[in-house]
């Protein structure tokens, strides 16, 4: 320890939820209000981070294409603090233990002997259903659901996002709307029908929400338009029959496709 | 309207999270303290409802196995009590849109022009994650997540649920601790590896929660354990690499296995 003065603390792997702040739990708000120090994503919107007045902020990443803070020295920085700190918060968008790199985080602050608590948060593929009045599954229709991203780093093993997304009856693709071409062309050449009705949706739960509906073989075009209209901000693309009577309110509306929010313009 | 002095409410569909009240996100705790009238699953803690001091309380199932209310009756409820009253709120255990009727009832509402409102949760698999402090992914191993329920209702068509395990590198299996021996059988007999690593968790977030780790051909017997060992509570089957240390550190152990809380003796 640096100082002996004070106890080892805890490192909180908190989730941030969504993006709107009242979508913390009460446990992530109570921890943020006591921390000492919070490690932050990048996209934790600065009304979260308003929730951790006593706290040293420290962004460490991950903002999609950019350059982050490497995850070892992540794990250091939660390291050094966890001996210095009492209560040490690592804020991670949406859930912590979905498409995060929380198992890394975890596994090297227990090799170093560092308490680690997990706080779980809600996943953007619950708050996109939220705000779009449409449940993931559907008694005697949908029963499964996967979760998947087709992010895959350099020198890692394919995934196997394709068949993941086929077998389900609903689908919720993470970190995908940049890649929708590759995306749509792949599902399509495994066999998804070009019908299916697909949705991306950006910002779920904040009020510049956008969604566009449409088709599966209609995509790319779909990324290319929310691209156009919106700045940037976390998207997420939900694939399967549950969204066909939206994907056709969408169609049959003039263009560009409907917003659901008046925010942002 | 019932009366014509109400403004006709709104039906909030809010997730209660997992089972401890603090993991209620700060919306859904703001709802129950405004509500006027709570419906309530059978499975929502009390600590939970006593956030809603001002509201009639009323449960309308569901508990798995056991006598419930009929769906249509719980709908025209909801409509009626939007008529009377500003904030109503419909409780569910979990997340509201995955694996729960909201598809029903929000359908219902909204031929009756009734307004609704979806408040996402904390859903079961995220908490038991938390608690297990194991990821259900794994950069460059595990990078999709299904989350299934193998129940299917009278009348309804058969589940694509052993395909959506099958194709995925993660699974969490809802609502299906009561049919462990069933549901091992299908999966191997699909081809699932006896041998893939799997955990059991009841209560996940709540002092009596219970783990009991193995392999899925031992699921049935580790599903017969924690009903011997453990009172009524939702419990959760997850299955995938992700949980090989876990169940090694499991069969390591002296019988029974590890309890991962001291709750609830």
């Amino acid at each position: 320890m640096t100082t002996g003065s004070v106890e080892a603390g805890t490192v909180y792997l908190v989730g941030a939820g969504p993006g709107a702040a009242d979508l913390l739990t009460l446990r992530a708000a109570r921890l943020l209000g006591e921390a000492d120090v919070v490690f932050h994503d990048a996209l934790v919107p600065a009304e979260i981070l308003a929730l951790a007045p006593r706290a040293r902020l420290v962004a460490v990443g991950k903002r999609s294409g950019r350059l982050s803070t490497a995850q070892n020295f992540i794990n250091k920085q939660l390291r050094d603090a966890a001996r210095r700190h009492r209560i040490v918060v690592r804020l991670k968008g949406g859930d912590p233990m979905l498409f995060g790199r929380a198992h890394e985080e975890i596994d090297f602050l227990r090799r170093h002997a560092v308490r680690v608590e997990v706080v779980p948060g809600v996943t953007a593929a619950l708050a996109a259903s939220a705000e779009l009045r449409v449940s993931l599954t559907r008694r005697g229709a949908a029963r499964s659901v996967s979760f998947v991203t087709p992010r895959v780093g350099a020198g890692e093993a394919p995934s196997r996002w394709i068949e993941a997304v086929l077998a389900a009856d609903t689908a919720a693709i993470y970190m995908g709307a940049a890649e929708a071409p590759r995306i749509a062309a792949a599902l399509i050449a495994a066999g998804k029908p070009g019908a299916t009705p697909a949705v991306i949706l950006q910002n779920a739960s904040l009020p510049g929400a956008r969604l566009l509906a449409g088709t599966l073989q209609g995509l790319p075009a779909l990324a290319q338009a929310l691209a156009r209209q919106a700045g940037e901000g976390p998207a997420l693309i939900l694939l399967g029959e549950a969204y066909r009577e939206l994907a056709q309110s969408a169609a049959s509306a003039a263009e560009p496709a409907p917003e659901r929010s008046s925010g942002n313009g």
